[in-house]
């Protein structure tokens, strides 16, 4: 393994590849004793150039990326394509991005029901492929009707003891998503994800922050993290003003008070992108993650 | 000022008054320039023993508690009172609790007008004797019908507006207080009270972290206050189990990690007392302020 890294390396150095930054420290095996913060980078499908997933998984690598979050929609149908993808790669499986149908927060029993089907199905087929878990939210605006508070809370606590206990039988977890007002009301706050993944009781449920959404609900990213504390397994990250590759909205891109949190949490998880890009993704992409990787240092 | 203190402080050592600790530090006048962070303890009417106000000033003053946070309701005709009874002493009023009528999320606008109309009455009396803040919740479990979600996060922050606008031309706030579940759904965490406040666009906007009920509701003090930060202007204690005297609970009453978090903002708002007591209050009383003054410079 150690061979096919020093081979990118040197590939990389050799066709020149300024500005994508150093393949960094990240790649320590994850079976060492002492976890250590870590900026454990991780793509959606869509973020890197490439005809397929093979070339996507190539450039990833040349940039130093080591995890790749799949969508979880018919993920049960492409676990040997990604296992087959990932092979003799230093590139994991990060979490899985929803692909469930139905919510749990529905009125309607069938639609809750619907949500736990579907999401069990997407979670054993992220177990095989060992992931970190996979995102659920609990109900987005346009998902009518919904329970109300507090009813809503406490139906999905209950539904979560089974989710989470499932999850942790596949290997797994299942991370709540907090998202902003104008996509869903019901849960909008990392410490509320993270009191949801507390009360819930099972160890199988855990939360991610969403630096995109954070923007809009948090009054501190530090804050926010600190509050999501062992409960936080999974970092989104996206430009801070329109959602695109993170250095797209120029000043407003700044990380460094969550990243500060992270190290102060001693977070080993991934930092996945979730964004589009306005410019020529060869550039967008290598310079993002430059960026990130200096406020890293800096944090 | 100086010469009553040292008197009291004097009489205090010479009357043998252990376990109720050294006057602290605290009593640095609010003009230094440099402000730093200090445990400034106050208490609700309720908290000293005494027959009447002027005995529990006497006590409190003993102790070397700065703050008294009266209630709202029937501020206006205790102006004067009020202002008598801390004549000469080192006793400022801190917060006034609550007192208004009606809610702010309710779904009759007869109802929000009747919470704007006694708040401000509140507002102006608290003003008059130079309170941080009046402490408000924007709707109690019970107060139906109230306006779902988004609407009712959208009406909140339009009256906001307004009454921050009130609350500052009378040199004072209003205090957006997070309760927990049982008593309120609409506004749970420090982080919502905090971010309600940001975009209320009102300085005159704040809000209170309460030990009691982020005992509940909250995964770390440390990231809750921290998400309070420039609007957490008040603070609530009480024991974390019953909602008694600090330490009425034993190893349950921890504050240290808010404490630590307190000091993080420099905050150099009061901590007050919002509790009942299972025991003899002569002794509970000075007992939860050792146990608060160890705690903090433990933080």
């Amino acid at each position: 393994m150690h061979n096919r890294r020093d081979f990118i390396r040197t590939a990389a150095i050799a066709a020149g590849m300024t500005g994508i930054g150093s393949i960094s420290e990240v790649m320590a095996a994850p079976s060492d004793k002492k976890a250590k913060a870590a900026l454990n980078l991780s793509f959606q499908e869509g973020i890197a150039p490439g005809k397929n997933l093979n070339e996507k998984l190539d450039y990833m690598e040349k940039l130093g990326v080591v995890g790749f979050e799949p969508g979880g929609g018919g993920l049960a149908g492409r676990v040997s394509e990604i296992k087959q993808a990932l092979q003799g790669r230093k590139i994991k499986v990060s979490a899985i991005c929803a692909g469930f149908s139905g919510w749990l927060i529905a009125e309607d029993a069938a639609r809750r029901k619907e949500c736990m089907d579907t999401s069990k199905a997407i979670m054993a087929a992220g177990g095989e492929l060992g992931s970190v878990g996979m995102i659920l939210v609990p109900g987005f605006n346009g998902q009518q009707p919904s329970l109300p508070m507090p009813q809503a809370r406490e139906v999905l606590i209950e539904q979560l003891k089974e989710l989470g206990d499932f999850a942790l039988k596949h290997g797994t977890t299942l991370l709540l998503e907090p998202l902003n007002r104008r996509e869903a009301w019901f849960m909008r706050l990392v410490a509320d994800a993270a009191a949801i993944a507390k009360d819930s009781g099972s160890a199988g449920i855990a939360c991610i922050g969403d630096f995109w959404h954070m923007t809009w609900e948090e009054t501190s990213d530090y804050g926010a993290f600190i509050s999501g504390g062992k409960y936080l397994k999974h970092i989104h990250i996206a430009s801070r003003k329109r959602r695109k590759m993170p250095g797209e909205d120029g000043e407003a891109d700044n990380y460094i008070d969550g990243f500060k949190a992270l190290k102060a949490l001693n977070y080993t998880g991934y930092v996945s992108f979730e964004c589009g890009t306005e410019g020529k993704r060869e550039e967008t992409v290598p310079a993002a993650v430059k960026l990130l990787r200096d406020q890293w240092n800096k944090a």
